[in-house]
């Protein structure tokens, strides 16, 4: 069988890792840490792979622990079939957790939890995914450079759409031709998400009125889908003229995404207030631009976004009509939807590197959704647009 | 807004589910039982909705608890803004859960299990997911209706595979061929799973020896992947004469699945050792149409089956070669991989109205993967195959 290795990190990169989540431990006084999530077992290998992750805060330490994939190999690699032999191999290698144990809470099923907590003997537990998630806030080198190539390949789905397009076709067609394309370009086909309750298949296209129909998911706009199985984006609307086509599907082409949303029109015999919010939107963005750069609060960004909105007439049409979602914009990596948050009550406080996907949304009735969705990197001297596809009403006949 | 059902099944087929649960709650010694899970939403009521249904045994009653969607309606339909609204509601009701609460262990996150059993006071916790996936196990007549339609779908894709394929086309190329007209079909374009560890996009298609090359998630074959973040299936292995294409791909297009496997070939000139294990998965899927029935013992279909592969002399590459499966099938509904689970350690026996998958599958060196999977309703008088494409090998040139 053919060696492979799991750690796809380089050196640097690993170390940058390690640096955030072995700060965040010791505020949090975790002694060790226990990673059994798919996220963030990619996040500090470069790979899925079956199995757990331990890490000690000190002496530093990351130890591998595969179960069943024999072809696995590399340093502080271990063979397991089950989490409780894990004690043993530390015990044998003179590593100890102490009792104070860093567990994933928010993401892993109780089950798992009363079992490894049990298997180590933890007398006390902490939410790891805090740690974790303020860790993957801050891009590493190579993440941001896997960001850029996945929003390279979104662009050119995103140029691709008015080609896809032919007279009298649904929204969900649409949608099947830009996944096709997506996949194409090397899509691995599914949205990672934060939190058991999000689900969505490769993205939405939201044309006309639907754009207004509430979803049970947390996404920024909801849309009634095709099924009551999956009740969010496409729901069968034939596209045409007057109304919009607002395209957010899938940016994962590496184990990391951008997020971007363009909106399409057939031709422009569009309503004018349509175009006036569509535009608004590419005002807000290029506000935030300037405004948005390290130290800044993550609830002022919205606050600025919301008083555009108002300021235009536009408030009671911002992130949705019939239902409005409370945030304009939120972090993007290995799932679509990491920190920071930009919303009225965010504690966040913007750093440099990190990712985030600002979408100020406008839902105009009879019309549809207009408005963009960029990702960017936060830079000292304020946002980096990594996501580059053209941002105004695009015509599908072109 | 249009105010639309939650509820959306008839009162025959939610008593059927109701019966089920109420009888494996008594034998728990549940009191109530509450859901939070999306799967076991969508078994309750035919529909994903944002919010958690309580359930209590004696008297039996199902309430449902609706979060941020103003348009679902319908009777016991309550309207809160978390999980700790919930005892307000059920107390102005004069409802008590007890003290002896279901929750869904296996799958509901540490924290979200934590937060409701601390809502709802209970002394004692058992597993609900114990409960719910030995209720979901036998189906109700509405689900066998929507797996049936599923089945006839599915088909409708398999049937076109061989219009997909073009000369030179990789793995990756065909399945995203498949996945369109998957889409096109209908299919709602994920593909759940039980287990928060397990991923997957709309399936799998393994052509030559990738087939023999492990993945870390528990499918009965597993193929490198396109990337190692999310290293199963198809890996750009081009198709051609000799090596065979295993097809496995979503059959979910109604929010119910089935589960189907078809190999196909680019004409006749394949080793005959391949043809051979080929027409023995075929062999043994009709003795275990015959032997499957209620009452009889899961590991014993195992066995049978694990005896025919013996026989033949196929054991090293049955289920795999390099690594090899534990189990020939599993109950496939709203999830693909339900209860029973055809293995050598199953306790499970067969009921009428489960709906299995049976993949009894080789790999052949230098070859790929060979054999064929259906899914199957259990009668009283043995299997009824719901899956009817062709078995043989398919001509992908014919």
């Amino acid at each position: 069988m053919k060696q492979i290795s799991l750690q796809l990190l380089a050196e640097n990169n690993l170390r940058f890792r390690m640096d955030r989540i072995c700060a965040r431990m010791a505020a949090e006084k975790a002694e060790s840490l226990i990673i059994s999530c798919n996220n963030n077992k990619f996040y500090l290998t470069g790979r899925i792979f079956d199995g757990w992750i331990a890490i000690t805060a000190d002496p530093r330490k990351i130890l591998y622990f595969v179960r069943r994939q024999p072809e696995l190999t590399g340093e502080n690699v271990y063979r397991v079939h089950k989490p409780e032999d894990i004690p043993e191999v530390l015990a044998r290698e003179g590593i100890s957790l102490g009792k104070t144990i860093a567990l994933e809470l928010s993401e892993t099923p109780y089950a798992m939890i009363e079992r490894l907590s049990h298997a180590f003997s933890a007398t006390e537990i902490v939410n790891a995914d805090t740690i974790l998630m303020g860790a993957r806030a801050v891009k590493a080198p190579d993440e941001i450079e896997l960001i850029r190539a996945c929003a390279a390949k979104h662009d050119r789905v995103y140029r691709r759409i008015p080609h896809l397009y032919r007279e009298g076709m649904s929204d969900i067609e649409l949608q099947i031709e830009i996944e096709r394309v997506t996949r194409l370009e090397g899509a691995i086909g599914i949205m990672r998400v934060t939190g058991n309750d999000m689900e969505i298949n490769m993205g939405s296209v939201l044309v006309g009125e639907n754009a207004d129909t509430p979803s049970p998911y947390d996404f920024a706009l909801g849309g009634a889908g095709a099924s009551p199985a999956l009740p969010v984006g496409a729901d069968g609307t034939i596209i045409r003229r007057g109304v919009t086509v607002m395209v957010d599907t899938n940016g994962d082409f590496n184990g990391y995404m951008t997020d971007m949303t363009r909106t399409f029109i057939v031709d422009d015999t569009i309503d004018d207030e349509a175009k006036r919010a569509h535009q608004l939107s590419i005002d807000i963005c290029r506000r935030l631009e300037k405004d948005a750069r390290p130290g800044v609060a993550c609830s002022d960004l919205y606050k600025t976004a919301m008083e555009m909105a108002e300021k235009a007439g536009f408030a009671n049409k911002f992130m949705g009509h019939s239902h409005q979602a409370g945030f304009i914009g939120h972090g993007v990596g290995i799932t679509i939807n990491e920190l920071p948050v930009l919303a009225p009550r965010s504690k966040s406080v913007l750093e440099e590197n990190n990712i985030i996907a600002i979408e100020p949304k406008f839902v105009i009735e009879h019309i549809g959704a207009v408005g963009i969705e960029n990702t960017y990197r936060v830079t000292a001297d304020g946002l980096e647009k990594l996501t580059v596809s053209p941002e105004g009403l695009v015509s599908l006949e072109d």
